[in-house]
């Protein structure tokens, strides 16, 4: 594993890194894809694709990864499963430190995606698994019949709220603002939802429970004013994280630790580029991942042919 | 049609409109989309695309445009055949002058691709439709059994020779370099078609024919000196030019016409934002041009959410 200097690795196998993985593999380059767990990325945990375009039929999340999987693969992508804990530039390679030791590439794609964000309040890391949950789609099923709260305001927020409620018996969506910053549509589906009611200008400050949650502790940011909102599940969509940890000091990120990029998703590192929800200024979508990491694969290969030449 | 003012006007129904109109439809903006042809863009004369993300199975360009303007449609997306001749910005709205009249909207995508480029020659425009062809897919089969000259060294010509040669007896590839641009697969492939021949350092000055196409005049670029080759077809791929004449004077674009960008496809204009192949530094692939789009409505809405509040 030491010696050996492929032209290409890509870090991450989402859709961003996924598309990358299609070109490389098709183009016949020296390219190999780490992921620390399954590919996919965050959409394998989306109930359904409906605005990806080119399919008028939605789709599951987990289906589109597969599709994007086995189209990688049949080009004759390599994937291992391998986290990366470090990048160090090293002039003409870049040194990957991996789980599993050391590679080394002639250029790197970083599409490591975001992670969940957490609220940060008493009982949440306690109870997490025990009614906390970070994804509606994969245990909004677990509450049927109960009463759940969602946190946050976002297009993920009221997504998720619409999805929850199809098996809860309430849903109550505490937001600190006055109103959604969700998109038009979500809105307008989730004010024509009985079964979601809003707590506006309010913010969760304690999850209660001893074995599982039994409620939450809801402040309103005018008055202070606290009170008991009793439920048996909490779905916190506060945002997202980026996975770029292992790139500290070696690129430059932005204030929240996102990658930035310019316009062809080139990194401050010649050589270092970034693609999907881990760069700067992306729009988080499944069709602008695919469109960054083929950005990035096209501009990898020309400085590739760069370093030939 | 002068006094409603839209929310959103899509100029091109190619990948980055249909794209950006998904979108914009399953939101419930009021939005509509121009194209002043047939949608779909150039990926409807292309025979087959491997690699837009999400089709294992390689599918025409054909029946993806459809698949795509199917979805725009089931989420009511309004479809016009109207060309758009200009734009005017006018402070909170936009302007667009069309082929039916006036048209105002607060935002507005160009998304109107590139057109193929010509390259200028004697008996070129004459020709054109009698053997010289800008669309190997479109023409390549009327040339089963014959010798065709193809003008170009990027992966385009490539592709297009590659395909050409399943029907014709030879494909003489004229290259003013020593060397294809082409991606390495492409190279490979075309070097591994016995049917494919190179005419290295060399240009076309003339094509030469009375009704048809008889064959061209070939010019070495070092000694300057002239060869006849002969052939029925000439399909000349030596790139695209921006559908942005009625951009000119009004929004901010490069020196060869493409539309400048920041990363979130915002133009110099407020509330006119450009996706795909008609912007400057698109990597002009189905899939960025999908992202493009996307970006380009989400960013359209964030205009239109701060015209509102």
């Amino acid at each position: 594993m030491t010696d050996e200097i492929h032209e290409l690795i890509i870090v991450g196998g989402g859709p961003a890194g996924l598309a990358a993985g299609i070109y490389a593999a098709r183009d016949g380059l020296d390219c190999l894809l780490l992921e620390k767990g399954m590919a996919g990325g965050q959409i394998v945990v989306t109930a359904e694709v409906a605005n990806y375009p080119g399919f008028p039929e939605p789709l599951a999340g987990m289906e589109l990864a597969r599709r994007m999987e086995e189209q990688a693969r049949a080009f004759g992508l390599r994937i291992a499963e391998e986290a990366v804990t470090g990048l160090v530039p090293e002039g003409r390679s870049i040194l990957l430190r991996t789980a599993a030791g050391e590679r080394r590439a002639r250029a790197v794609i970083v599409a490591t995606g975001a992670s969940y964000r957490r609220i940060g309040v008493p009982g949440e890391e306690r109870l997490a698994g025990r009614g906390v949950s970070y994804c509606g789609t994969c245990d909004g099923p677990l509450f049927a019949g109960g009463r759940v709260v969602v946190v946050g305001g976002g297009d993920t927020a009221v997504e998720e709220a619409l999805f929850i409620a199809r098996f809860a018996s309430s849903v109550t969506v505490v937001h600190r603002r006055d109103s959604l910053r969700a998109g038009r549509h979500l809105r307008r589906r989730a004010s024509a939802e009985p079964k979601i009611a809003f707590a506006w200008n309010t913010v969760v400050r304690e999850i209660l429970g001893g074995e599982k949650v039994q409620g939450v502790i809801a402040e309103d940011v005018a008055s202070d004013r606290r009170r008991e909102i009793p439920c048996d599940g909490v779905f916190v969509f506060v945002g997202t994280m980026p996975n770029t940890g292992f790139l500290e000091g070696a690129v430059a990120l932005d204030d929240r630790g996102y990658v930035v990029t310019d316009i062809r998703m080139r990194t401050s590192v010649p050589g270092v580029f970034a693609a999907g929800d881990v760069r700067a200024d992306s729009v988080r979508q499944v069709a602008s991942s695919v469109g960054d990491g083929v950005t990035a694969l096209l501009e990898a290969e020309c400085h590739l042919a760069g370093l030939e030449g």
